[in-house]
């Protein structure tokens, strides 16, 4: 059996449960090492089980093979999984309060009836998705490859009169030529204006003379996700905006230079922040310094001013400072950062800043 | 006020709910016409509120001026709608138990505390949006007329020795040239045995000579999707592919035949379902018949055989068969089709099948 479902059995003894439904796909993909889509997990000791509709159900055989027995859920996939956990005999089982919706926890306790109760859990699979193993690291350093290359790419496409989305669908197809199987999500390419919208979404806008263009980009590389962005110049580059993007470069330095085991990862986002708010930007930098990213863009660690858990070896997130002057323009700068035994290793390696 | 919400406000009276949280952005953007990200909307009489964090504050204000208030949720969100329930005076609150995780109800339902109480509701907004007005299906149309351009493009690139991701990347870049921010869904492009898989993940393999190379393909217009299949071949067509392309074509057409206002919504599956099944192939068609589309990809109606409900004016679904031999091949061949007074049209018209 595999490390990580033997790591969950672990966690399940500490709680006394005896079963634990997963219904988040990231974690489903995690745990199977199989791209899970429309699908639910029961692990227990006795059995694990696959419950998936009819679409699927022919590659996840071929996938799942030893790992787990597969379910067809030709009904109600609530009645199969509770069907099952009275079949095993499971009294105390687990789910994921985060995830899973009030009605599928109320169907699933319902068709239980009194057999036996679900019990709320929090973060058991993304405590250890944290952590990336070398094969992680190595779908996660590909991912990055393809990305760098795709912005390596686009300057040429970076001109007045060009749109948005025409950017946006260069980048797309040349990193799909380049071996990924899509984009991470919905790539942004923001230009002048545009840029102060920290999630704008890619426009019909043809670009100006002498703008600022941000593109955030990500690709996915056998599940892994890579997320990076770079501020291109379509010409010449006005005073104010030079002076926001080298605040914005030395806040990012700052923050990954006190990136190491151990510190508190408050400590990361305090570092952008304290220098930008010197600056007299500080209101201007709204979100959050970065996130953890691997088969999702978006996991733990999220580098908040809040967050008091510590750094450990083999997280992997995203370090990206900004900031937006409403209606005006907006500058940010995102990499990704391994967290090492002794410091850091910038993942996203040499473009362009 | 818009008539969207007015209707849901009548919804609210009908349960005696004062106010209705919403969580499911499709729906959100349904209330406010505003493509909603991260964020929660509250729905009272009083007064609206919309919840979302510094990235779309900017934005969200521009969009929902006359609609709802806007505020930013720095700390907790589920606080914030909490107080906000709170300071209104709301007793009953309705929330989307289909989408609310446990853990959201249950810290909303804690902050609360005794003030009210959160009542689960089920398809409230969804079941406004089985039925499109003439804004929504202009949009529906236009993603269409960019999806049927796309397929009549990429014949061009179906070829031995092309790779099903090259395919996807050409696909894409066209639709986004086109005029489309995004596509609707990760597209399928499944070549040979891929198509036997009926939701392939497009891989790096090669189109080889003589295939099958099914195209699963929707795009997103102003957040409105289309959805359309059809199947190409990389030179000659053998008998068997050819004898159940005819099948599932006939078969679609037979359902198609079916619908109209009043009908049961299980009878248009089984058109389709028993002609298959008399030719031999009932098993090998495993899916539902088809789906009701627009803000989402899959949304009310599904059109399934237990679906007792009957087919209305306005509903604007696919029409989807399949046959899918395992490991051999798969064909499926996929319409959309608005119910009109008198009986319904295919609305995506021509293209090649």
């Amino acid at each position: 059996m595999d490390r990580r479902i033997k790591n969950i059995y672990a966690k399940l003894s500490e709680k006394s449960l005896q079963g634990l439904i997963v219904s988040w796909p990231a974690n489903i993909s995690y745990l199977t090492e199989y791209t899970s889509r429309d699908s639910y997990f029961l692990l227990s000791k006795k059995q694990n089980i696959y419950f998936t509709d009819s679409r699927y159900i022919e590659e996840a055989k071929g996938f799942l093979k030893g790992i787990a027995q597969i379910k067809r859920s030709n009904g109600s996939v609530f009645e199969a999984i509770a069907q099952a956990c009275k079949s095993l005999g499971l009294k105390r089982i687990g789910f994921e309060e985060r995830y899973l919706p009030f009605a599928e926890y109320k169907k699933i306790q319902e068709e239980l009836n009194k057999s036996a109760k679900l019990v709320p859990t929090y973060g058991l699979v993304e405590g250890l998705r944290q952590i990336k193993d070398s094969e992680e690291l190595k779908k996660i350093k590909k991912a990055l490859k393809i990305t760098r290359e795709a912005l390596k790419f686009i300057p040429d496409f970076i001109k007045p009169g060009k749109k948005e989305i025409e950017v946006a669908a260069e980048l797309e197809r040349f990193l799909r030529y380049s071996g990924a199987r899509s984009g991470a999500f919905d790539l942004i390419v923001a230009s002048g204006p545009n840029s102060s919208f920290p999630h704008h979404l890619t426009s019909q806008r043809k670009i100006g003379d002498n703008e600022p263009v941000l593109i955030d980009l990500g690709v996915d590389y056998l599940g892994y996700k890579s997320d990076l962005t770079r501020v291109f110049f379509s010409g010449k580059i006005n005073s104010l905006v030079r002076s926001i993007y080298d605040i914005v470069l030395k806040a990012q330095e700052r923050a990954i230079s006190k990136i190491k085991p151990a510190v508190r990862i408050s400590e990361i986002d305090a570092a952008a922040r304290q220098y930008i708010t010197r600056k007299g930007y500080g209101r201007f930098f709204g979100h959050n310094l970065g996130h953890g990213i691997g088969l999702e863009v978006h996991e733990e660690p999220h580098l908040s001013g809040k967050a008091q858990d510590k750094l450990m070896p083999g997280m992997v997130f995203t370090v990206e400072p900004g900031i937006y002057l409403p209606h005006k323009f907006g500058i940010r700068i995102e990499d990704m950062v391994l967290v090492t035994q002794k410091g850091c290793e910038v993942l996203s390696g040499a473009v362009y800043k």
